[in-house]
């Protein structure tokens, strides 16, 4: 036997068996202790160490679970094998590390995504949640349905039927972690040979998971009347997608020309389909909600797709989409190995949200809110006519601004952003770009009407911009 | 039409239909049936059966899903050849099997996957997430860090590095809503070049989103010591994804020389990483946790991946990954349009339950809960040896069975299925299938000890096995 050297501290907080590991192990590694050494038997050590055999029992197997020591039955413990650990210069260093990107101080955020957080009903969800987080829900712990739970399948429907005009049954609808989690997987289910045509300008997100999934994508032109189905037609497009209800970001609402014109498009090929995004329906201040385009199908030809981000939450993750029933199976085979990707506690806790009433009386009471902010926003802005114009303002959280001035977008967003207004400019919607006067979305939900106010008036103080005449007395 | 045999007992616990299904599968499999054969319509199997047309169609879908024959329009059924479906027939078969057998009853549920739900602390998760839902924390309403909040980021490293020897700050980890959306994110990050080995056998799903994401995967043995090193060298492979702490199915320890010769394969290239899963070593019930390769590795080469799915719940969604530093710009660049996945109130509540210590707390406790239920079940296993031995059982919460009989895993498997009882055989777990003696994944996270004894005894009853002696009074 060679010599063995083993330190041990018996006042270490470390215990003796752990020690006796270390010590072993180090020394394997750095080959002090050649291969094939046969180590002390259990015994030996034990008395040489003065400690208990349990101890050295603990050591020995956890050195021969790793594979560092083995037994040969009758004989003892010998060193394994283990090449040395090739050395590579370690690049391991904090400071190569990407730490979060500091941006300029952010003084007014218009960006086009916020909420309103104020008025979030905190007492209500909590409630919900202590209801559901409960052992006799111990079951909601394992995994659900990967469509998303029955329970809140159903409520959507409900919500849907009433709110939105969608003809469905809950097992026509989808729960996923977000818009964009979702479209991939209708991506996979649509086939390869689908091309998709998306509005231009459009959502950034949705472009890029198209590319990203499935190659090129087809821009279509958006008017005053939304897409346009005429340019849409003389494409190769299978699949288009549309924010039929509420443009975004042009805010335009599909005329009912050009929603029966895309529902006979898509009739008139059976590998063709619509996706109607209803992202912000919710929100809309004069006359009643536009109807989805889904409740006028009726072919199977319109995939539904929504989210509670605006409704509720960005940070919920929870989104939706309504299949067609021809392509349920088609989904169900495709994605039978996977779980759903939506925790269901939250699942439980929004179902009963809406169950009881509270989803209707949050929308009622925001619907308000956002009107009353959208109200002062263009209320002021109207005191910087003509120079400035805007559309968009009769729904959602988002207006379009024109700024009729010489200088260029660019030049007006680097000013604003130097100002820490955060603030996105239409350009960065568009695939082709096309002249036109600079125009900025201007998102107001995350912000108070004070800060409407003050935010609007330093934009325009950084671009130089003046009321058009002195407030009257 | 070549003759066809099928006898059918209409006094059997089988479904007609799967009798017939089985019988046609078993003849196709053994060539009986030549490739190419016809078989019968489904009207003269309908009359010469003298069963129902559905019973017919329920075979011939099962039959058609599965790959063993196909349709041709307007001519009828024929034999697919039989080693297109040697290669394809594992994923097939499991992907069939989950939905259908949803449909069964279930009396004991022996999935590998399955927890245990009485013991969830759910009144502490409750004060968090009281505490969490605040009108004060009302910003979490919005979009948070992408790659996850630093607070749970936070937590996550410091646990990983007291329980699991992970060297990381926090800035390294990005948390997501499971492994099977995070590794489609690894895979992009790492190239449409990166050829990936896994272990065989091994997770059923990661093989999915690897073949799915970027195209074939390298099958690698796994013997008692864990992944074949010696066998990837000789592959193609430039990323390996290996679960050494605890090889699933197997349950084996990915032995240090193995480790050591692992991460110097890694080193031998620029391009070669090492994914390593580690989903369950927190409950390991001999000896220490196995430390993990992360820990030991110098070179940047090793991606860590962790899930609360088994210390926590699998309903929560909520997994994470290590990157080296080096790669943290490439994923940075690569998901800059992207938002987190998983829901930031519950991002928090996990962060708080941490950062008190509950989870340790927790883990204690549920790793006394499962030792115990491990030493039921191989207690009460060893009575049926030695017909019946086991392996693995040293941490997790499954072992492996087998079963030394003369009869096929397939029949073992089908008896049990039709019992009510749900387990899994290790040959689904294959892409290359050897001759072994029978075995099949016994899980019991989720089953009371009361219910893994008399699951036993079912089981067991079902294959006609019985006690070695008989009991000592």
């Amino acid at each position: 036997m060679d010599m063995i050297f083993i330190e041990l501290q018996k006042n270490s907080n470390m215990p003796l068996y752990q020690q006796i590991y270390n010590q072993i192990k180090q020394d394997i590694i750095d080959g002090k202790f050649p291969v094939g050494m046969k180590l002390p038997s259990k015994r030996q050590l034990e008395d040489f160490l003065g400690v208990s055999q349990t101890t050295i029992e603990m050591a020995y197997d956890q050195l021969t679970a790793e594979g560092f020591i083995a037994a040969e039955p009758r004989k003892g413990y010998y060193v394994q094998a283990i090449e040395e650990l090739s050395y590579v210069q370690p690049t391991k260093n904090t400071l190569s590390i990407p730490t979060k990107m500091l941006n300029e101080p952010v003084h007014y955020d218009f960006s086009a995504n916020s909420i309103d957080t104020e008025h979030f009903p905190f007492t209500a969800w909590r409630k919900y949640a202590r209801d559901v987080m409960d052992p006799s829900n111990a079951h909601l712990l394992l995994l659900g349905d990967p469509h998303g739970d029955f329970e809140l399948r159903q409520e959507i429907a409900r919500y849907l039927y009433h709110s939105r005009g969608v003809d469905c049954v809950p097992e026509q609808i989808i729960v996923g972690s977000g818009t964009e989690q979702l479209l991939p997987l209708l991506i996979r289910i649509l086939g390869k040979d689908a091309q998709y045509a998306i509005e231009d300008p459009g959502y950034l997100m949705t472009r890029h998971v198209f590319s990203e999934n499935n190659g090129q994508t087809i821009p279509i032109a958006v008017d005053q009347e939304g897409l346009d189905v005429k340019a849409l037609q003389r494409t190769n497009a299978t699949i288009a997608y549309v924010t039929p209800s509420h443009q975004f970001p042009t805010g335009t609402v599909l005329s009912a020309a050009r929603r029966t014109a895309l529902l006979n498009w898509a009739t008139s090929n059976s590998e063709f389909f619509i996706i109607e995004d209803d992202y912000d329906s919710e929100f809309r201040y004069r006359g009643r909600p536009i109807p989805s385009l889904q409740g006028m199908d009726k072919g199977e030809k319109v995939i539904y797709l929504s989210t509670f981000t605006k409704s509720l939450m960005p940070s919920m993750r929870i989104a939706y989409m309504v299949l067609p029933p021809r392509l349920l199976e088609t989904y169900r085979q495709a994605f039978i190995p996977y779980s759903s990707s939506v925790p269901r506690i939250d699942q439980h806790i929004l179902a009963r949200f809406m169950a009881d009433g509270q989803f209707s009386r949050h929308l009622n009471r925001m619907r308000k809110i956002y009107r009353q902010k959208m109200y002062t926003l263009t209320e002021y802005l109207t005191s910087y006519k003509p120079i400035v114009t805007f559309s968009g303002d009769e729904a959602g959280m988002h207006i379009l601004l024109h700024i009729h001035t010489d200088r260029t977008e660019q030049e007006l967003l680097e000013q604003a952003l130097q100002a820490g207004i955060k603030i996105h400019n239409l350009h960065t919607y568009k695939v082709i770009q096309t002249r036109s006067v600079p125009s900025f979305l201007l998102g107001f939900g995350g912000l108070s009407e004070d800060d409407i106010r003050t935010g609007v008036d330093t934009l325009f103080r950084v671009w130089n911009i003046k009321k058009a005449t002195a407030p009257t007395q």
